[in-house]
């Protein structure tokens, strides 16, 4: 694309290779502040904070069966030709606390789960005593008979075994799911100390674009950068703050950028390239301290990042991620520098995308010395990955997204890859039909 | 365990095989009926309806490029030694309708995404004319001279060319990401017709259990299933519903449910074990058509499952799944049965979370012909995926648990898998440093 008002201008603009381009734009985030959540909805969240346990878990010994706590000197030896008859002096149950000691030559029916009576040092499941029998012939239940023997600690879990007092169970930096969110509750947090969700304010870009659901003049296109970067914002885990369209007019983009200023982060789309017009250009140099690189990929070269300033005088700035228009390439930017971005905000490492290596199905050719990401279709034939294009590659069309669930490269110094060649591909989902 | 309360009860009690149990669950489970979210929103929901396309995308032939429309017969065999002098009649910029004809020798300045004129057929970019140079010199842009010639279609991006009137672009079923929600704002849709989340009512009981946050008797412990099982919903696309604890007392159990019967299913913790107390099976068994399985794995052997009647007479019913108390049988028994549910619901297919193979660094023993499903962290060294155990498998051990990123299989047929053996994995999360 040619410059048309490049000598006008003297905008920051560099041709940047894509780790460093994202390592320049990480720089500027750290993890939010944190802030206390209900435990059962910080699934999804990153622990800020060392879980600390202020207990034993489980708080005492307790039984893994059903069955007689008893003491094992008095069923040492016992077989079912010589069983151990012995006095049965209390019950407990799950949620009970025994009062009644176990000595020698008794026995307290026990549940799985209940804390073992203080004396005995052993369990004797049902199916070693004569218990059910006795049920049967209606016998007497002061007694049973144990007809196995039980060493010491035999079916008794031991206080402190899944946790200790004073552990660090969990540690800072830890994704939560199900399992740490049981972890937490089972220590008696009602809330979990996890780092705040970042509000990433959403805006498009344009005179030709309009929100869907209006109606569309000749000449105008729907806004689908919106939605999709909204979309994409929530699964990253941020919230999305949608502020729909502006045209390409200073007062009217200024005016969107002061709304969004008191998110953690302003994305926006459209207005970067080199050949765009110059006033969203205007109001972002104008409004903060903003670059205009050119990143050495495809698609998705054009891109802006820096901060604006608050309006407000306060001297606070929020970081801006300016995406190019194109669709595909709005949509490759915001995955390949918003979405890390969001990551480290919520504590996460940005780390890449997981990625595979397959064999191709279609060549992919590299023009320019960028490195490219073609979108594919990866399935799994025997026990190996393969790729195939979407079909057409250009960056405004969408459907060659959609249909894709990871992104073929070749590299920035390769000419082309080849059919049959193995490259890597980015995964954008995981199809439980291909791993 | 043994039973001691078997002879007193009939209900169904099977040894069932885990695809047979997961197959008896989901026919009772159908996709939820279809609402309209907001378009941005429907991320992570599967389209209720085939999305047709009422119009073409683009609308209009459009410049791929900023530069010049033209005839390409007033460009043909132009070169830099020879180039094409055209009078520039006219601009036109994206989401303007250009009105004026491009004739021969004439030619319409545009930006990327204009609409192309009427008898413009090619757009020659900027770099291919001297525009910058009449720029810089001060001379007229009433004229461009041309060094290029650009057959028919040249940077010409045709009408419908990414979508076409009446096409299907993404059909009934498709799981929405953000590309899928840029497909349908493009569409101009302000809303996704999608099947609606499942509502899933949670309630833990037993005597022994006290909500996190609450003091802590002795011999109680605090719920974790409340939260573990909520996360577990919201991270499987379902909305949450905590109804917090019940003791193992009949009407106080009944009472709950009655809460949770206008959810979409309801999923309760302990209480289906053999040994286990009798009133919540009883509560069960009364409310509903129950059934009390032993499943052939481990952990999550004892589970319950059936149609419990709402109260109201109305006739409807609810699917109620019993999982075991144990924390990791839990969260286990949920994964392989609840969250298939929440899947179908959604309209998803109800797939097995994906499998790897990885070699084994500990051994896994198979004691009574269960499939066993051991806790493990899976890891990448070179190409081979490693799998080593989390620790004591006790399924009271929750701690095993939240340090897993899988579950490694020894079969039902197995005795045992050795460390260094090849076995399937299934992976509960991805994390990018291991793929």
């Amino acid at each position: 694309m040619s410059d048309d008002c490049g000598h006008r201008h003297s905008h920051t603009e560099a041709m940047l290779g894509v780790e460093d381009a994202l390592e320049r734009i990480l720089s500027y985030f750290e993890p939010l502040e944190a802030v206390d959540v209900p435990v059962a909805e910080a699934g999804g969240m990153v622990l800020a904070e060392d879980a600390v346990s202020d207990m034993d878990i489980p708080p005492l010994d307790n039984s893994a069966m059903d069955g007689y706590a008893v003491r094992s000197e008095s069923v040492a030896g016992a077989s079912a030709g010589a069983p151990a008859t012995l006095r049965v002096i209390d019950r407990v149950a799950a949620g009970q606390l025994p009062t009644t000691a176990v000595g020698p030559g008794t026995a307290v029916r026990i549940m799985t789960g209940a804390p073992v009576p203080p004396g005995a040092d052993a369990v004797v499941p049902f199916e070693d005593t004569d218990e059910v029998e006795r049920v049967r012939e209606g016998r007497s239940l002061d007694e049973v008979c144990v007809a196995a023997a039980a060493g010491p600690g035999t079916n008794v879990r031991g206080a402190g075994r899944d946790i200790r007092r004073g552990q660090t169970v969990l540690r800072r930096g830890t994704p939560i799911g199900p399992a740490q969110v049981g972890v937490l509750a089972s220590l008696g947090r009602p809330t979990a100390r996890v780092h705040r969700r970042p509000v990433v304010a959403i805006l498009s870009t344009g005179d030709e674009i309009v929100e869907p659901g209006s109606p569309l003049p000749d000449g105008s296109i729907y806004d689908s950068n919106g939605a999709a970067v909204a979309a994409a914002v929530a699964e990253a885990g941020g919230v999305p703050r949608p502020m729909g369209t502006a045209p390409d007019d200073m007062a009217a983009v200024s005016a969107k950028i002061d709304e969004g200023l008191d998110a953690d982060m302003l994305v926006t789309s459209a207005g970067v390239s080199k050949g765009d017009f110059d006033v969203i250009k205007d109001v972002l140099a104008r409004r903060g301290e903003m670059q205009f690189w050119s990143v050495r990929m495809r698609p998705a070269k054009p891109l802006a990042f820096g901060l604006l300033a608050a309006g407000d005088g306060s001297g606070r700035t929020v970081p801006h991620l300016g995406l190019p228009g194109n669709p595909v390439s709005a949509l490759v930017a915001f995955d390949h520098f918003g979405r890390p971005a969001i990551a480290k905000m919520l504590g996460r490492p940005p780390a890449p995308r997981p990625t595979i290596r397959a064999v191709l199905g279609d060549p992919i050719r590299n023009t320019d010395g960028r490195r490219v990401y073609a979108r594919v279709v990866v399935s799994r034939r025997g026990g190996t990955y393969h790729a195939s294009l979407t079909g057409d590659q250009s960056s405004n069309l969408l459907t060659s997204m959609s249909s894709a669930n990871g992104l073929a490269i070749c590299p920035e110094d390769a000419r082309e890859r080849l059919a049959g060649e193995e490259v890597d591909v980015v995964m954008l989902r995981w199809p439980p039909d291909v791993f």
